[in-house]
């Protein structure tokens, strides 16, 4: 299928592994160019060398927190108008509902709801002026079936929902679309990270605390990542500009609401 | 994109026009060989002709009703064991509330519950056979925002979003994927038909009731047939495994609720 | 509380026992009549004869199946202008997704959607000229979280859902509300048949069986009947004027999803 | 209806006026002692006075930002063991999206998940050890359709939505329910104020701002504080046990979703 989107430029955050990886390595083989970032150098400079390499494409690597002033304008910098957004970082850690306090909420917040918003600030004037934009979120399947350990998550990324589906109403009349992607149980360093969380909790091994991970999906499998980056590819093509303001569950069929 | 089905076989039922023929045509140009079935003969033969000379593809044409055992059986004699199913039909006439009858329902019903799940039932076991089973239904947006003029409409696809949901869960861990799409407002011969109704009821213009009718899409103009095939192209795809149980919208962001 | 609906008629379908007749046990209670109706000529009578007894109001016991014309004909001759209605019967049997057929979706359709929606058709205009009127249907939780077994009870629930929802936009401007409540595992005989079946599909003991039905539910009990009534009753109070169009759960906090 | 809960204490925050006021009123009717809270000194007291003398009950009187610590801590001071906490308080301003700015986020977040948070933390363990609890927020009909102006109230408000949620399922085993009123459109300050907004954004009369705002609400007027405080008294009554974790509309019938 011809995404239509060859030529265009993305501007992918928390991209050099993992899930954002896979996204932009999906944009990619359509032809997509990309400047990849994430926090640890030498996996952004891997990244942006492999995609280069892989697909041809041109790539630029930024460095850094993005959701700083300093990174963002760096982002900037290395493609001044992009045409794809995606939104990506890590998600927080486990934490006791009685045991939140302030300071892990500023943090969350500031992760995961102010600094991509100050993102999208700055990158939305131009794809409406454009009219092409296409802004994409990693969020997690957990915003439609809260769990309190993971409080921090759900209530910032639930948070970041309703705003970019707000936003998404008075931004499809110049074909911008707003979309979200609600991961659940991939196969990433995240799911080993909470493995180890899991091992120590229950005083589990390796792979019983894998077992119980896979046995929480109908699919009976963890998700791979390129699934979910040509899902992203798919949201990003031209031929999805009537698509805006959907939240798409990828977890092995595991949600058990109706909608 | 490769969606990695070529050489897979489709039934889609109600594909020789509109939003089915868009679906028949997104798969077929992907490598899909398609049973295609409408109920004007005419129409099914030239879908069959077309797509087999644009894609290059096996085509099989097969008229009539596709919720009749006779249509059924007819399918499934052009295609034993298909690997992604559509199921698409005509959906009812506007109906006041006040005015609905017990034969409207028995008819709706058959049309929009019984027919689509007994073709279900009878291809389900195949696909997990063969672990990959492709199950799309093209519903309405209305299913998420009813409007008492079309209870028969949303009254049998809520029914049955209700029972392909349920069953998504049990067939996830073979590999068959059942989903939804959503469309509002697609330029197809269903809108020219509620332009004609509106212009009655309201004494208006074609220009005004098309206008109304573009004025109640937040992107601003009618979705086009392509959109939604290469959606369910996508959804019927290898790496769209992991997705299941979604009712995805297709309605240029015009939806109010957050979920 | 005082729910100002003292000397108010109420038609409360299914009444008999279990959660329709504690939903008569309720409004009764705050001074409503009752028109009592159930299969079993016994029980009717019965309800009918305590509740006047107990609640000093005037009762009126119509025996039969109220989906049909003849049972809804004596319901209107019981009373002619009824100011609340109670939608509720006994839900279908579970049944293999495989085993459905044509003639158990043609009982259910007419239990769960034609036969409530034709009443309704008939209590409506009324109501929408005296300006008060509450419909209340008991639904199921299962229509927000469906299992493939219980197809023949959310495919048609969710179908009247979804009417009931187009419908009450229509009527709020009249002071007529309309609302649902979705129970999930009450202490009534409904459940004593579920742990019946549990028991003979799984080979478990009753004390077995009725364990897994309270461990299915977050607040580790079953509900009580009364606990609905009430709930009924508060929705059908001249304060509750405000809210229509909701689905309210009554689950012990079970739902996984937010919304 | 004897609502179960004579003699219980409730802390209400943001209870001095508008829909706050209106949930003492509601409970205090019912017996329940209370804890009056507000920013502005002359209106708490009046409020905790008029309360004493309108239905016999205890009140105390606590004038500040419940979001502050040394609120939380006078509060308690007051009541000890609180059964029922009303979670209320100030929405922000509507802000255009571009506009929004880190600062703003930061009050948003305080004033709406932080804080709030941080009693819920205090207060919990009490009503666990009780074993009763009954715990409301008032959030915003906004947050299941979010309007890009009010991206402040429910960025904020759908975060804490899903925090309490995920919250309500570990606590529903010990007789804690954790539920939210959504109200839209209620005769309260509130609605004057975005009146006034209204008149000079669009340059029109109090009288056309007022009929806007009539118009969005399919009942046809705005809602009565004391509809939205019965609804919450029943909401904290003992028979409400079995509900919990919902999000209940009171707008009229307004919203078009169907869930």
């Amino acid at each position: 299928m011809d995404l239509g989107i060859r030529g265009r430029w993305a501007i992918l955050l928390g991209s050099s592994r993992g899930l954002g990886r896979a996204c932009a390595d999906s944009v990619a083989r359509e032809g997509v160019n990309v400047v990849v970032n994430g926090r640890t150098a030498a996996d952004v400079e891997r990244a942006a060398a492999e995609i280069a390499s892989m697909f041809g494409v041109e790539t630029r690597a930024v460095v850094g927190d993005s959701t700083t002033t300093d990174v963002q304008d760096a982002l900037l910098a290395a493609c001044e108008s992009p045409d794809i957004v995606l939104l990506n970082g890590e998600g927080p850690s486990p934490v006791r509902f009685g045991q939140l306090d302030s300071s892990q909420w500023d943090r969350a917040v500031q992760q995961g709801i102010v600094g991509p918003l100050s993102f999208v600030q700055r990158v939305l004037p131009g794809m409406i002026e454009r009219r092409f934009g296409r802004i994409v979120a990693i969020s997690s399947a957990m915003v439609k079936s809260p769990n309190s350990m993971m409080s921090l998550s759900h209530g910032t990324r639930l948070g970041l929902t309703g705003v970019l589906k707000g936003l998404s109403k008075d931004v499809a009349k110049h074909n911008v679309t707003i979309n979200q992607l609600l991961p659940e149980r991939f196969d990433t360093a995240r799911q080993e990270q909470m493995a180890q969380v899991a091992m120590k909790m229950k005083g589990i091994s390796y792979e019983q605390a894998r077992a119980e991970q896979i046995a929480s999906i109908k699919a009976g499998r963890l998700g791979q990542a390129h699934e979910l980056g040509d899902t992203f590819a798919f949201v990003c093509s031209a031929q999805a500009s009537y698509l805006s303001g959907q939240s798409i569950q990828l977890d092995g069929g595991s949600y058990e609401g109706v909608f």
